[in-house]
């Protein structure tokens, strides 16, 4: 038996829930058929994909076919910038963006809209961003860093203001918004039109599905690239022999989380109240990061300024505790992530920041106890 | 209990094994972590994934750094050509390459080689598509739709002298050779310093592993450009959170592939050559297409002009017999595959062309059953 572990790591992966992988095993082994081809099987492989995109579908209130499934968020996000923004036109991204969208705005013009100390992206500042030449914003609907929740419709109704001068002025470039939504899948209502997005990526991974499937719903007027060539997959979009399983794990991860995610929400954001206190009551000059209200219910995220918080991961990592430092899905460790910048932390109150993310994994009960060993951990790294 | 199915198919998807299945299930569930993250589970997540790619290093002979892993072969075929061949410069492919490769050569400047009656690529026909910007070189292990193997070694040895008369002549562009390896993986040896090449893609789903997993092996001084941008995991050259599960899947599953290979391919060529006679003898001007004894063992393509190949499959599919037509993992049916030209197929003779692959799923046992059912299906249809 294995010692008992206490992940507070959910932002950065999540272990598939037992019942998506049975969902999976039978397009792993008995129907494991090539959905391109004709006969039985193929039609049955077929049916399991084309059923998984059907249940997201209703889930985000979209059109079935204007889903892409791929093999994860960054491919996603890449193929929803690279794919919708030409070479030598503009992107908009906020301050607190994912790697990947701002590894692929990097690869066109770009302009990292500001964000305030909550980590909120407020209308105004994309607004003051944009060009005659931006095709794209993309907007995560909460960042994986502070958890904090986009004001995305807002954004989305300011944008539509834009378009509208820019057709008055006869400029015919499009401005697309897209959304990053795998870090609120968990959380938050995905219905694409209240979000009011052209593009949404989502993640299978980080909603207790599969790791390395993804998606990017796009509405039909977005004019996408595709950035894979071959067999012409996922309307020619996206081409590879599609990933049967991960789809119907996807889609049956993602139906879970968005059933249950008034009650895990309300559990979560429980835990969250019971913690925080406790942290700031056992740690002086504690800060919690991100924004007081509109966070997701899980997430915290804090800093204690001269701390060496690698060395707190360290200390808690000894006692089974998981806890993340910075981004944790940066394989490059070695940079500061640009997001705990962008809210004005110095370098020494980023490099003294810690990240807490509740999830199915942990229960009310264990939060005393998760407290007192961070509080300890913290206390012993400083008095070394 | 399911109708008794006799899947002669492979060449377009393999089930996963089942002991590859229980391979994966730990990294799904338990050690879902992710592998950059540096606690001890973590750490554990890390290490699965660099011990497959350690596995899978041996038995390419190669060092497991030069290992990316990828979302399957498409994507990995993607990031040699369009990773390696500047946008303006040339690449030369097969006329028997997978949709994939032309795909991505599409993107540059492309010359096809001709192949000959028998879909063999002989060095000097790449030899006299080359020019002095020719950057990469694609020539698949086998090909997808004849199974014909190529004589890599000796287009190897052919493009050493090019590079050499280059060197001579301070022509300075790079001469890659990248072969697309999925379709040979179970057959074939991989060892990449016999095969001569630079570049190596390989296909988790085509040998009894999971699908969307696959790997570019590729050597230090090939210099590749990322395709998707993001965290930074592979080495800069594939950002995303890695697939633990499906690389350890991937491992497992060539390891046993490689290792039973032997029994395998004689297993898989004494059914074929039990099934092509029966063929031979029951269909009228039926021809095998491919080379004669340069051929995967278990892969039969074959044609009979006139014939309505669709028909014929869907005759086979009502009896549980699930056999090809054309490129299989093509998802646009509706165009012939230009492979079937390169070889000098006619319309007449390719819309007549069915595919049969051997593998695990077949027993000597079910081929006169098999035989007497496709040529009852051919005749069948001939008659209407």
């Amino acid at each position: 038996m294995g010692e008992r572990i206490y992940y507070l790591d959910h932002a950065a992966a999540t272990p598939c829930d037992p019942r998506v992988v049975s969902a999976m095993e039978p397009y792993l082994t008995n129907d494991f058929y090539n959905p391109s081809a004709s006969y039985g099987g193929g039609r049955l492989a077929r049916a399991a994909l084309e059923g998984a995109r059907d249940a997201i579908a209703l889930t985000l209130g979209a059109k079935a076919n204007d889903i892409i499934f791929t093999a994860g968020a960054t491919e996603s996000i890449n193929l929803a910038i690279l794919g919708a923004v030409p070479e030598g036109s503009h992107v908009v991204i906020s301050g607190v963006e994912h790697a990947a969208v701002r590894g692929a705005a990097e690869r066109r013009k770009y302009t990292v809209a500001a964000v305030d100390a909550r980590g909120l992206v407020m209308p105004e500042a994309i607004k003051s961003a944009l060009q005659d030449d931006t095709v794209l914003v993309s907007v995560a609907l909460a960042d994986n860093e502070f958890g904090t929740v986009q004001p995305i419709a807002d954004i989305a109704r300011m944008l539509e203001d834009v378009r509208s001068d820019r057709r008055s002025r006869n400029v015919m470039t499009p401005l697309y918004f897209h959304t990053d939504g795998s870090q609120a899948a968990l959380s938050l209502d995905l219905k694409v039109s209240r979000l009011g997005v052209d593009m949404l990526t989502l993640n299978a991974a980080k909603c207790y599905g599969p790791k390395q499937v993804g998606l990017l719903w796009a509405k039909p007027h977005v004019h996408l690239i595709a950035q894979l060539y071959g067999g012409g997959q996922e309307r020619s979009l996206r081409s590879g022999t599609e990933n049967v399983a991960g789809a119907v794990g996807f889609a049956f991860a993602l139906e879970l989380a968005q059933k249950g995610r008034h009650d895990e929400n309300s559990r979560l954001a429980s835990m969250r109240e019971r913690l925080v206190p406790l942290l700031e009551e056992g740690v002086q000059d504690l800060v919690i990061d991100g924004h007081s209200k509109r966070h997701l219910p899980g997430h915290i995220h804090l800093h204690v300024a001269g701390l060496d918080a690698e060395r707190v991961v360290f200390h808690l990592d000894n006692e089974n505790i998981y806890i993340a430092t910075g981004a944790a899905c940066a394989a490059n460790k070695a940079t500061r992530s640009p997001s705990l910048e962008a809210i004005g932390l110095n370098p020494e109150e980023a490099d003294g920041s810690l990240r807490i993310t509740l999830g199915h994994l942990n229960h009310e009960e264990d939060i005393p106890h998760i407290a007192e060993r961070i509080i300890n951990a913290i206390q012993t790294e400083r008095m070394l």
